[in-house]
């Protein structure tokens, strides 16, 4: 049967599912320069999160005549980490779980709105630092606010349909959305970007990082924000980023919390992480989380269980759900 | 026309609204002495927050012989600052602006059970120190749990709202609610406190504090909760308190804490405040606000024009809403 590479940790139950199924499972943290010297390459298939790295180098010297490295299962969504285009030249097929983490992303979204709006990070680090804050924490609600989604996917769909109970009104940017999706979830599909930054006092990003998304929030789309609610409240404007790295500047971001553009920024996610001496980090209108999206108990059981199923319909030989290489698989 | 103390601020349009009935509106905050020697014997009416204890020296020393006071409007909801029984014997009426904040602490209770679920305020504050814990981070879902809601009136129906659109099933205890009410909202109503603590893994409270509430959360009852949520997962336990201090026991809840019991605690409220010098406040799974359940620029808004036409009415002859003493008026 198989060989299995798990290199960034998986669910114990789903490492079962594969053991049972007569794969022998690896899982160790290989290095940078053990990958790029094939370390994979012993391998039939290998399971990553984000901490690993494909590269060309890498997928090169584990497979064709280097190896036998046939299957990239991404335990995750995002597949910034993986050089496709090497992956589909050499005949790897790459797969994610693409459903499985979305209410973990969801419900952390909601957090970081009602937190920002509330101030939940400053009041409780005021109050270990021995300060009763009360009086300059007044916070704004999330209802009869308009909530801009940059992107319209399933997570962004999750948030809307909270937000909506909330009672805020969605609009969003989605050029791959089609009018009906975007009005089945009663929220208004715009062509132009800057029209929901001009909209909206509350914006949360949901698309991938890619060229066309790099650094799509800036400086100039920030100071569109209206600072005012449709319910005539002066909340200023808030930021949340829950999707990936690159997507949102971070400079334009602390340059908007510093001159008061924005009232609040939350990520969850960085251009350079680990986000140490980061100096956004320590700015007192900013909310952070290290990239726990995804960091549920929930959310790793679902995303191990549909892994090993992919992984062994692959290695079964039948052709696993959610390969991404376009066409040639 | 009349004269109006405001002790703990007020919304300025209701001010204003006041102003430009013919009142005269005097801003001060009064020390306890003052209080006592009867300053608030020269005005109809008194408007004021949490700050200003209304005892029955300072009813006795501003009405009947020894003042005019009138009334007594509470801008918020809770009235365990004012001496009810005393009002009521000098012929003092009390009003409060009971729904005008229910939005804004069933936001805050969300962004705290998310908070907690999340480790919203421990992601934050550890990058803050420049670390990153993305692992020790994990988290778990609110979908899939059950929430015991401790009282169910106004704001815990709108936390309940929520938090079926999250997935979790609700259960309350409140010996005052009809059982049709708690049908309405799909939500299983026990007759015994011990069982909800018994079914839940998050228990949010939403009572008022009385001889009857205080220490309503003890040792004992925390050690009834499951630890784990009905969908199997070993979520821990959660306990939210954006109500009042006093009911929950924060001994107990730093024990439950230290030892395991409860994964996390959040108060927005607390037996002493402000709470300072408070060893729960310092533990890392608590998360904590200062008493900023009411405080949003909305709720402030519509406290501030429901209590300006309450007291309108008043002092214009007519019998305001939400008068809370019993049976004389």
């Amino acid at each position: 049967m198989g060989r299995v590479a798990v290199t960034d940790g998986m669910d114990e139950n789903a490492i079962k599912q594969l053991e049972e199924a007569g794969h022998e499972v690896i899982l160790n943290h290989y290095s940078k320069s053990e990958l790029d010297n094939g370390v994979l390459g012993d391998f039939d298939a290998v399971v990553i999160r984000s901490a690993t790295k494909i590269t060309d180098k890498v997928i090169n010297s584990s497979s064709g005549r280097n190896g036998s490295l046939k299957l990239i299962g991404r335990a995750g969504v995002g597949i910034d980490n993986i050089d496709m285009n090497a992956a589909t030249k050499s005949k790897i097929a790459v797969c994610n779980t693409p459903s499985a983490s979305t209410n973990a992303v969801v419900e952390l979204t909601i957090g970081h709105l009602l937190s920002c709006a509330r101030h939940i990070t400053t009041g409780d680090r005021t109050l270990r630092s021995n300060e009763w804050a009360k009086k300059s924490l007044r916070g704004t609600e999330l209802s009869g606010k308009r909530l801009g989604l940059i992107g319209f996917g399933r997570i962004a769909q999750g948030v809307g349909k909270l937000a909506r109970s909330l009672g805020m009104t969605l609009h969003t940017y989605d050029p791959y959305l089609s009018p009906e999706i975007a009005a089945d979830q009663h929220c208004t599909l715009h062509d132009d970007i800057d029209e929901v930054f001009r909209l909206c006092t509350h914006i949360s990003i949901h698309c991938n990082h890619s060229d066309e998304t790099h650094h799509l929030v800036n400086s100039e789309r920030i100071q569109l924000m209206p600072h005012v609610g449709i319910d005539g409240v002066q909340c200023g404007n808030h930021l949340v980023n829950c999707a990936r790295g690159g997507i949102v500047d971070e400079l334009a971001v602390l340059e908007a919390l510093e001159n008061g553009t924005l009232a609040s920024a939350a990520l969850d996610v960085f251009e350079v992480e680990p986000a140490l001496d980061n100096p956004l980090i320590h700015h007192r209108n900013f909310h952070g989380t290290p990239h726990i999206g995804a960091a549920t108990y929930e959310a790793q059981a679902r995303i191990g269980q549909e892994m090993a199923a992919l992984i062994i319909d692959f290695l079964e030989g039948r052709r696993p759900k959610s390969i991404l290489n376009p066409l040639i698989f």
